[in-house]
């Protein structure tokens, strides 16, 4: 953490006001959606260009904490309208959660324009939107970044596979979970599935286990397995895997290096983001972090597995 | 791996013949039990001494296996009847199963006598068995053995829950599953699951998670997270935490030393024994294994996990 963040690392994803019970305690209006957990870990690293659409009834004063983190929302379409709302319920053990309510709103008609700053970055992340306007971001880039990663959702699998492939071919990286890895290419064991993804194109493969932590297949023939750091207070999981690829992301687009060691480092980076994640609703934890303070608890998980 | 396997470590535990069906292949008479699992993966390490029961139709190739394995039989009493038997059916997974049937046979009215040499022994696991058996056999040690593991299930934490805290007042180290550690201590988070059991007793606690590895507080204010080694094949997950808990408990037997340092490479070892376990049915693969070629294995984890 010793340089500045220069790099700029575009994010494309959702923006959201969430509805968040659980069996501790609830909030409403709670500032969600995939591109803003992403840039609010991402920030400490890189210059985040974020591409997102909100309603008129997005809070004002998450504008001012992206701004305060240092986040582009040149590339944030303000529109009439509702923004997208999702409501959830976790159970007991917070690693499930029951769908309550989603409104999609403004996100509904959502197509990415990026704004031409953003076309010549290096570092590209497309979250779980459609795969078709994944495509479209990737057209719109005035050449095709260093580095592109990619998350995707059980939807798409369903209901867009063939266009998720064109998408797969395409990207460098995907971030994606464990149950979504399975179904994506309707295996049952993890290397297995890792192993397919990687023929169709990314030579990295980031699978997303939870509370279990994160294993990375590639870059080469490399496989790393990060655990999640155990926390004893488990405030709302909502945004873990978006923060995780917002740190993730955010060290390579710092670094520059796709090596594998620097991969490695990525995923730590990115576990320690998800962590802080999850220990508030919304991006709470997340906002104001030092860069010494995240780079301590970075440090505790080389105590947390060294042997 | 380099000195000799000198120090006795008694396990007390069941022995069975399981009927093993998975999605893709089924084995009927697979000789398993916690006692069997764990002494297989143990023997490599320390002088194992089994102490277990069983009927007229075992095997006799099995108890060749064990013999081979330098596993001490004088323990194995032979009684009339049946052999445990148990049947299962793993679902699509592996990571979770359902019981088809369940004979307790000779086990049923078990009751430990461990042989005089035994009770001299300085390690005892005291695998998953009725608490009051297990007090039994703390009870026919000569002194209490400097060091004692332990196991448990959901049926006992339910119907024999006081006695069950009994012996964790006598133990140093429990090694359980995650579910059966948030239920012993009606609690949902695991963090605080830890701290409770080991405010209880057992100055380490283990705790398995199957696929995602191994978390172990302690000794002290020691975290260590562990992953299972990620495989392209697993065959039968029956008795892969007993494997574990062997090669954990036969590190800790083998060194004599309950250091920090010294638990986390017990982990590390218990993990690759599990590891071998589960690529095949019985203890297919935890047989014949060389010294050098489970070092290997074990080296395999640091360059799974470093950063």
């Amino acid at each position: 953490m010793s340089t500045q963040a220069t790099n700029n690392l575009v994010v494309v994803g959702s923006v959201a006001v969430d509805w968040i019970i659980t069996p501790q305690a609830e909030r409403q209006d709670s500032v969600g959606g995939a591109a803003v957990f992403f840039a609010m870990a991402a920030a400490p690293f890189a210059r985040v260009q974020l591409v997102g659409v909100i309603g008129h009834d997005f809070p004002k004063s998450a504008l001012g904490d992206l701004e305060a983190a240092g986040v582009d929302l040149e590339g944030l379409e303000r529109s009439d309208g509702l923004t997208f709302r999702w409501k959830g319920r976790y159970h007991e053990n917070m690693n499930s959660r029951d769908t309550l309510a989603t409104h999609l709103n403004v996100f509904e008609d959502f197509s990415p324009k990026l704004p031409q700053r953003y076309r010549e970055s290096d570092f590209l992340f497309l979250a779980n939107i459609q795969p078709s306007l994944q495509l479209e971001v990737l057209e719109q880039m005035d050449r095709r970044p260093r580095v592109v990663g990619l998350d995707t959702m059980n939807l798409w699998i369903d209901i867009a596979h063939d266009k998720l492939l064109e998408v797969l071919a395409r990207v460098d990286i995907l971030a994606i979970n464990q149950e979504e890895a399975l179904q994506l290419t309707s295996e049952t064991n993890l290397v297995r599935a890792a192993t397919k993804i990687r023929a169709l194109g990314p030579k990295i493969v980031v699978i997303k286990r939870g509370e279990y932590g994160a294993l990375c297949f590639g870059p080469d023939d490399s496989l790393f397995a990060a655990p999640a750091l155990p926390l004893e207070d488990v405030i709302d999981p909502t945004g873990a895997g978006d923060s995780f690829a917002g740190g993730f992301m955010g060290h390579l687009a710092r670094t520059g290096e796709i090596t594998g060691d620097n991969v490695r480092q990525a995923v730590i980076w990115g576990s320690t983001m998800a962590s802080y994640c999850v220990q508030g609703f919304s991006y709470d934890q997340l906002r104001g972090l030092s860069r010494d303070e995240i780079g301590r608890r970075y440090q505790g998980f080389a105590d947390l597995t060294r042997f």
